[in-house]
């Protein structure tokens, strides 16, 4: 199983990079890495070079590209060899902390889609009340536009991600709705209910609302990727400002306070681990030929480390045939 | 100037209603109140009936019932006689703390729409960080299907609300969308952008992602109702869950956490504070003839008052007459 890793993206490359790949290459010794990106760079943090190969290149994606234009002018840019590369089949999947757009460009026109999957979907892990396990919503902004027919494939392959990767037996899938009545929402979302309600092959508990993504009632969220998104970063954008609210309200307020604060710390560790997703590895662009994995541009080694170990269950399961076959006999069904 | 209020809504009925409505009647001497409901149950807490009459009903609508059935079924509930009574021009506005569905059906089948206005939209106030007036959003889910049409008619009566009753002077008028370059978005989106930067009355100043509702970089944010709804509700949901977490941390880790929480409590209370968007009074129905207001169904006393300083701005400076002569204009002008 051969892995390939754009060494240049993200806030802290190459160096959380290097040390999160060395720590799942001591795990995993199944596991073959080729990091594209600096050569000199990467030696600065790489401690030895067992099973990892590096490939020199000269040209970087930035956050602040836009995406389909970079993935077409920078062909020597780290990500752009790397999608290349598994492409060509010298690897089997695509790991990067960089620009999501470009990654999500770079898996579709370079590294491909399955043939049966319209379109493919970006799904995160967010955090869940009461599970460790967290829940993955998807998609959440690869598609500004959606058709019902696309949430059905999207379900059919989280629930096969959310079964191979989270071991969970029987994954609840759910419709992000207005309300839980199958009767809710706009046209698509009628249809897309009903579409789910009549698939085979998953365990769809109906509709979910958006107050109810952290709550823990379900292991995969279906949503277009508008909504999606929009409802990703309101939770994001709310826990931000209660944290930052927090943090201000026991540290600004006198000393006495801060002595409080200090008393407090521990307890609120529990609360800061509820949200800490890192263990769920990255995004996960469904729906491509191979596994694309996005981690957070500010993942910490810890990140890439379990991102790695999420595209070894993926690659290890062989989750991205499952859901070809699903499609492949769904399509001779017709 | 008189209101219509629906004095059994709410889970605290008639108690927190009657008492918020004297409150509000001792402040301003030019209000009038018809509150519809028990007699006997509203003279409990009545103290005195200066420029309050009772009109007496004997159904209710439940927080259960199918809000259109309810209102065509329970001819004499205490919200439908309110809505009634602002029809025949009885009173100026209509006030309830009950369904929310059935308050919106009772608001465009009873008191019915400006004729120039495709849809009502509902439009609560949010929190925002460093702004104590909040940012009012619309629509949050009077509507699953919107056009871009439909959402620059929002924006227009958003924007004299804020000015009216938030005495903003030139509000901020932002549209929700999945990113904050111009062309981002589905083409509902992408039209409704175009169509607010050529409208006149209004200051729009662009696209606002939902990791930015609550960031105080708009006044008012326009959305379709699906998106709005989500929105919303991850908001609330995940504020709700932080909360709870940060509750239990405090709390529930023994003796020597309780200590230092009841250090922190009084500038954690700050914090809650900006959670607080009590004064700013209820949720909106706009686009009626006649104001109509939802207040939660968990309200307060002191939030019954406040959204009657919030109707009584309205009534004051003749905000849905400004609304009306707007689209009459537009409409004459094509």
């Amino acid at each position: 199983m051969k892995i390939a890793v754009d060494a240049m993206g993200g806030d802290n490359a190459p160096q959380v990079v290097v040390e999160g790949i060395e720590r799942a290459r001591d795990e995993w010794k199944d596991l073959e890495f080729t990091l594209y990106g600096k050569e000199t760079e990467i030696k600065k943090y790489l401690k030895n070079d067992q099973r990892i190969t590096i490939v020199q290149t000269d040209e970087q994606i930035l956050g602040t590209d836009e995406p389909v234009k970079a993935i077409r002018s920078k062909k020597d840019a780290s990500m752009v060899l790397a999608a290349k590369s598994v492409k060509d089949g010298e690897n089997d999947a695509l790991f990067s902390l960089g620009n999501t757009g470009a990654l999500l460009a770079a898996g579709i026109f370079i590294v491909g889609r399955i043939k049966q999957v319209s379109r493919p979907a970006l799904m995160p892990t967010l955090p869940a009340e009461n599970s460790s396990l967290g829940v993955n919503m998807l998609d959440v902004g690869a598609n500004a536009e959606a058709k019902p027919a696309y949430l059905q494939q999207w379900a059919v392959m989280g629930s096969i991600y959310a079964h191979d990767v989270k071991k969970i037996d029987q994954p609840r899938v759910a419709l992000l709705n207005n309300g839980t009545e199958y009767d809710k929402g706009d046209t698509l979302h009628k249809e897309a209910y009903q579409l789910l309600k009549s698939t085979e092959g998953i365990n769809f508990i109906g509709n979910i609302e958006s107050g109810d993504i952290l709550a823990g009632k379900a292991d995969v969220i279906v949503t277009d990727g508008f909504t999606g998104n929009a409802a990703l970063k309101a939770t994001e954008g709310t826990a931000t400002i209660l944290l930052h609210q927090l943090k201000d309200a026991l540290l600004n307020n006198g000393i006495f306070t801060k002595m409080g604060a200090a008393i407090v710390a521990p307890s609120l560790k529990g609360m800061r681990k509820m949200f800490d997703t890192s263990q769920a590895g990255g995004a996960v662009l469904l729906g491509l030929k191979s596994p694309v994995i996005k981690a957070h541009g500010a993942a910490d080694s810890r990140t890439v480390y379990y991102t790695v170990k999420q595209i070894y269950d993926m690659l290890a399961n062989d989750t991205i045939n499952k859901a070809n076959k699903y499609f492949e006999k769904m399509s001779a069904e017709k």
